[in-house]
């Protein structure tokens, strides 16, 4: 079901409609020429709305599905905990097969999943109760740790900077403030008159369609390039600091993200100009010692070649590799920025510092 | 005028048709999806054509405005030499217009203006005949150039190596082989086996649909990407060179090429992988002390926002930052690929030995 709406920035990325029995979306695959709530009801409405990237980015992933396995959850019809238990896990793991990058799908869904294993002696209505406070906690949480990364993002620049981001990392990714763009926010709050270049993000253009779109809706000063231009900004002078969001971070830094962020890190490195990655400790997956054992999503050769297009933009038949992400290198990192501080290299150790410091150790 | 052409493969990029009083091209705007030859014969039809990359590629536009300020000057109704003189440089300074950065466009005019200079005891009617040949020889020096080039670039090669390339530099670029694509073409004619890389190459999609159709058409094994993913395939071990075209080579090696192609090299450099430019000494401008000077030329905004697609892929009113080209360091250059042989770091010194062997010192 669609809901217009009207005013183009009031509305949430992804919230819960108890009385509809639904996780509310804003549809980014229509953006910016239409704005549009959806409302996703079914396993397989959810599933396709974050394999088609209707909500996108890994925190908002997260809080989608965690919303999204709530409301499955509420519809199963038993008082029986066994039955709705094993219920429950279909339903996740189905959700959670809908994209295999970003670590926040399976990190939100274990959440929930965990509600269930704390609460065993509850009885059903009480869990669906819990299951709903939990997933409320993830969204309420996602916008305070995109705030805390804000204002640790933002004690590293300084009024008039220029900034680089690649593809979606904003309140369209996120809840609020997003991660990338959270310094840039509050930078805007309070008058740093930011210089934002927007990479457009190719094949899905996120960048064209969702970070120019929302950052100069936010009335930031933003200039839309090709992804191949980042070398000719960051040469002029124009950059002075890159900032993205990521999908996986590995224990050693290495950085999943969205394709052609190894792009930009490598160029800024060759300029010498800091390359800062936003990570929510939710996407910091300790369990992957490094890059590469991330999986990668392959995606249709359809993105390449014809979708958006008028017409086919390439010839028939032709061969396409059209990975959705890929992995930089930790030695392209200036710093990892959390809600709990600024991991710098060696990110081994600077990364399980950040999970004592979670921790309270 | 618009002439069909039904074998895809049987037709010449830039040709001269007599008969017709035209310059006839392959419009490569309509590519893949429509092969359609292009008969000019106004100033404003050959300016335009251009202006508006119909006919695209550095060497192809020298051979373009050849042909075109000939086809101009037969036109011209006179039989006193001042007054065609006149006439002409008129027509040739407005061709000249058409494109900043491509040097082979005022190359290739100021060839055919030393004509009328070195011939002016003859008939206006003797001058033409004489800009006619000039115009041919033009034409038929790229397709030697070309061929040269590729000899020297696949002495770099071996079978089954895996080469990117970005944007295209194609025999729809010159006039047969191409420069980056040179050897591909001589490797694949003796059974090499190569694993062609094509970047798509944003805003204008030369990489996806011209250098993927060209190449694909003539049974190379090519995989087309996007701008973005170039360090991935590199960071996979999958490309062994990249070979690009130019648009204008300064004295100290900076190279003017297609917007990204410093992106590439950059990367390139990063993951140890010999970066070349394939340029005929046409291209290389030795007047140009570096690569500060070069101009770049600014494309509208709407290539990046509008052109190509069925809506518009960004915000209203959004600042857009597109140039067309890039000029790349020349530390990041392993090679520069002439007909001459090829010139290797410091190029100050090679590239004026390349010029010494073209002179015959």
């Amino acid at each position: 079901m669609d809901l217009s709406v009207k005013n183009r920035i009031e509305y949430e990325t992804v919230s819960l409609n108890e009385a509809e029995g639904a996780v509310e979306i804003l549809d980014q695959t229509l953006l910016p020429g239409k704005v549009r709530m959806v409302r996703l009801r079914t396993a397989r409405e959810i599933w396709e709305a974050i394999y088609q990237l209707r909500v996108r980015g890994a925190p908002a992933i997260g809080v989608a599905a965690a919303f999204g396995i709530y409301i499955l959850a509420r519809g199963i019809d038993t008082e029986d905990c066994r039955i709705f238990y094993e219920e429950f896990r279909k339903q996740k793991d189905y959700l959670n097969s809908a994209r295999p990058t970003a670590v926040n799908l399976s990190w939100a869904l274990d959440r929930m999943d965990a509600v269930y294993k704390k609460n065993t002696g509850c009885s059903v209505s009480e869990i669906k109760e819990k299951l709903r406070q939990e997933a409320v906690s993830i969204k309420e949480e996602d916008i305070r740790v995109c705030r805390k990364i804000g204002e640790y993002g933002l004690g590293l620049l300084k009024p008039g900077d220029g900034i680089l981001t690649h593809c979606n990392a904003g309140y369209l990714a996120a809840c609020r403030y997003g991660t990338a763009t959270a310094p840039i926010y509050l930078g805007q709050e309070r008058g740093y008159g930011f210089r934002v270049f927007a990479d457009e993000t190719r094949p899905l253009l996120q960048g064209a369609r969702l970070t120019a779109y929302e950052l100069s809706a936010a009335g930031v000063d933003v200039t839309l390039i090709c992804d191949n231009m980042s070398a000719t900004v960051m040469k002029k002078g124009w950059v002075n600091a890159v900032f993205v969001g990521c999908d996986r971070v590995a224990a050693n830094g290495d950085t999943a993200n969205k394709i052609g962020t190894s792009v930009v890190a490598a160029v800024a490195a060759r300029y010498g100009i800091p390359f800062y990655v936003c990570a929510p400790t939710a996407t910091i997956d300790m369990s992957m010692p490094s890059g590469e054992s991330i999986p990668v999503e392959q995606r249709p050769a359809e993105e390449v070649t014809e979708m958006w297009y008028k017409e086919r933009m390439a010839p028939e038949g032709i061969k396409v590799f059209n990975p959705a992400f890929d992995v930089t290198d930790n030695e392209l990192v200036t710093g990892i920025i959390t809600e709990y501080g600024i991991a710098e290299p060696p990110f081994r150790e600077s990364l399980e510092e950040i999970f004592r410091i979670k921790k309270g150790l």
